[in-house]
């Protein structure tokens, strides 16, 4: 059984790090939040301590792994704003725990690398939470378009609505979450590197504070994509089924059928991760380097390759 | 259609408003909370407007009570920091809103009598969610021992566990939430007067960080209570359950049947207040008065008329 | 003697209210800030309240406005950031109090517009304070220049300098300071207008993080004025004297001295207001209006009447 | 020339280690603090570095000890919340820096202790600044008494108004501060161990929010001391002069006069430390034992040794 603990107990995704941490059968020594509003956690680990201030939750970590005890922390879950992550990750590494990150595991390119450094010095490993890879239908696509020799056609869309909550919350702000390409789109740039290869080319074609659309050539296909969190953007047969979401990734004018098996998703990384088998910095580098060149990106007025999304916005 | 405003939007009890208001049939233009972790309101409003500071959701309710537009705030839920209530309800009358405000009311009963003038002063309402009332267990008790002649032998435990979170949250400093008595123990206390009547003595015979205990004699009974968060004071049969709550209300050595029927409390609270049958300030404060009353008594070392989980502790 | 409260007594402004009020012989009974880094507070009223929330000390000031005693709040002294202060009007109007409030009094003309029907409505009055219109020399400009027939070549800079804390500083945020216009420039826009007349183009030549630069024609006037809070647009006269800020005004190429007077402004803008004189929602609205203009302008590129100073940048 | 980074830059007592920075001809790279109002540091030093989260200063200041160049922090001064006083000097360590600390070094003896380990760990020293160890006139004292045979009578007051905020704030909080004996009375309580020896024997007479009184026996003195923060305890001749503190020490009698050298009392202790005389751990740990060992004693109802002062109130 190994320690955990945790950082951004309070936020929206956290009840899935701590089932995960649950039931690959661990322990919760310690969670940290600015916000006390953190009962659930007492659904799970009803004695962990709790900390309102990162340093005291620092402090604590820090006496477990001066003394004897079996209290050590080994894991440290990372649930904080993106533009905090590294540092999370750099205050695992000091206390000698291991990281496990949201995603993205850095806004910058810059600051994966100085991860890296640290990752060395301090004798500990990051993993990052890649979700996406361990789904099924996806392994699948993967594997099926890994060694074809032409160049594919694809198509994803992301339409996940979201409130006036969003631009008013850390998400809402690019220093502090990367913007809609980073804090959405993360995930489907990076199994697009990882089904079809390395990008050649990128084109953004469109971006509003709830929208950003584009054109990739990597290695095995071209991809025109579409971001949103407006729910006008929603079709119709979605909002008519009370959904708030909707994913559509299509390969040569295929659908692949991706929307099931993303309950336990957390807890199958979990599980990859204790038995040697997690994604690191490696795995997360190209998708970051990806994002961070399109954030910088002009908008192309070019009317060529456009999402089809796009015409209607 | 009644227009709804809330304060406290990324609280464990906001989406029990907020689903109050949607079972209700009304609509919610804009919540507020310091945290910005409110994914939850997009589950029922995806269009209100959120703010992370109280003067700007002030400002934007200010702004509709000057427009003629129909979305004008009729009703301001509060679920706040217990403290901050009655500033809240402040807030909601000097919008010329209705209050629907979370127990308990207020901490000190001062400020309850404060509100009073206001509701005067501003011709708005102030009510409060005083869920167990509308109970059918309770009330069916309620009708029972009303007209009862002589004077009930009632014991009531209500144990609901709490983690190390509890204290380091407002929840655990005492000018905050008004501590156990206050903040775990406020509807019980509510429903024994509302049962047996006015209280003529009271007597604390224990306090700790997550115990209090002590005795009442009502008009029509003698209450012994117990309250507490510690989950070693959960009995076993409810551990080995799951469950991590228990309630047990005795009246004359028969356990009264109450732990079912809490679901939809808020939403029958809501109807209540729309149809105008909702609990106001002279409601809510016969409850505050005593627990002010219970947090300032000496505990007493006396042994007679001890809770009966009180021996074990 | 009069009863005041003051929000915002950890910012940098605070001494100089404080300074004003006791200067005037009247009493400070509380004051708020979310910082608690307080003590310059005592050094002129050991006795006041304080408060952290804003809601503790709006209940405070509730009370003492229902109670009897000599202790209700008159005047309510603002210091906050810029996009609170008609937030903070407000509150000061509903304990039925007089606000005095730092420059600008909003950002935005419509919510100025907005405390013009609160005056009316709580029948207490808004002040604001515009410290330069009582400085002699500008009085002077003002009466020579206020019935000329001709049109001045007016050139205005304002440099002072200000470190990297400045952009992390809410003083960095647009939509919380109104930007360096509205900042760093309001004073002088007043005076500009207060001496000239009212204006009928604006342009707006440059803009960047740290300057602002453009040409305003008003009725007795064409102006070219130049903002900039970039150290290393000092003068090097002003470097070498170890000053941080140079001001000049230059009416038909005549400088005007105005660098002295400046230290008890406050104060005497707190004697106007006590005697009846002060500015009010008219006087600060001219400013305010155009500010709102030039931060809404597009940048020119037009290279006439460019200030002397930008060409330099 | 050094390097240094200051954590608490909008404190009260940061702008005295920004002048000891400066006196010793040494930079500021960076400081931080959660409070944005840091304008004096532009007085000291325009172009440091500004951050409101500590995790992004230690991401600055890490990716400074990765870089090659000059901008590398040798000292973090910090000047922070006592409570935070050792989380920070844990930062310190690991960028590599020295670090200069306000006192108490920790309110707790273990926190002490775990900073000893770090110190050989990161191979960095901790040095706090016991500032009256600098002054004359206590100096000759020390040499006086060092070698003494017989035992002193003394008599220590030191009286210090402050305001209702202080009990708002951090300082009012044991939790956070250690209270008055450790807040205010740190400095008086080190002077007397290191004059009169090691403490033997410790009464405390009395105790409220705003004084402490009790009893020492030193190896070489037995000490009544009387502390407060009561404006009302201070002397008639103080009041009159306008002063708000008071501190008087007086040996077998005679009055030890220190009430002047205070100024520039932290520019010489950065000296000391910067020429390799620095205080250390070891010598913070007495008082930080003794102050430990005082707010753990139950208050003495015995009416022996009672300070003059303690009568009075």
């Amino acid at each position: 059984m190994k320690n955990f603990a945790l950082i951004g107990s309070a936020g929206y995704i956290a009840p899935r790090h701590l089932k995960a941490i649950k039931d690959t059968g661990n322990h919760l020594v310690a969670s940290v939040d600015p916000s006390d509003s953190v009962g659930v956690v007492d659904k799970f680990y009803p004695e962990a301590k709790f900390f309102t201030e990162i340093e005291r939750f620092d402090r604590f970590l820090e006496k477990l792994r001066y003394s004897d005890n079996d209290q050590k922390a080994d894991y440290i879950s990372i649930c904080s704003p993106n533009y905090l992550h590294d540092a999370h990750v750099r205050l695992a590494l000091r206390v000698r725990a291991h990281a496990i990150c949201e995603k993205p595991l850095t806004i910058s390119p810059w600051n994966l690398e100085a991860l890296e450094a640290l990752e060395q010095e301090y004798g500990k490993r990051v993993y990052t939470i890649l979700q996406l890879r361990l789904l099924e239908s996806l392994k699948k696509i993967h594997l099926e378009n890994f060694h074809r020799k032409d160049v594919a056609e694809v198509d994803l869309s992301y339409i996940t609505r979201r409130g006036p909550w969003y631009h008013t919350s850390w998400k809402g702000q690019e220093t502090k979450s990367g913007g809609i390409a980073m804090n959405i789109g993360i995930h489907f740039f990076d199994i697009l590197l990882w089904i079809f290869g390395p990008c050649t080319e990128s084109q953004v074609h469109y971006r509003d504070s709830e929208r950003m659309a584009g054109m990739l050539r990597l290695e095995r296909a071209n991809v025109r994509w579409f971001l949103s969190i407006a729910g006008k953007d929603l079709p119709e047969t979605c909002v008519n089924q009370g959904k708030s979401a909707f994913r559509s990734l299509k390969v040569d004018g295929e659908e692949i059928e991706f929307s099931t098996g993303f309950e336990d998703l957390h807890t199958l990384s979990y599980r990859e991760i204790l038995e040697g088998r997690g994604f690191g910095l490696s795995e997360a580098k190209p998708a970051i380097d990806l994002v961070h060149r399109i954030n910088r990106s002009e908008t192309t007025s070019g009317k060529q390759n456009l999402h089809p999304n796009l015409v209607q916005v």
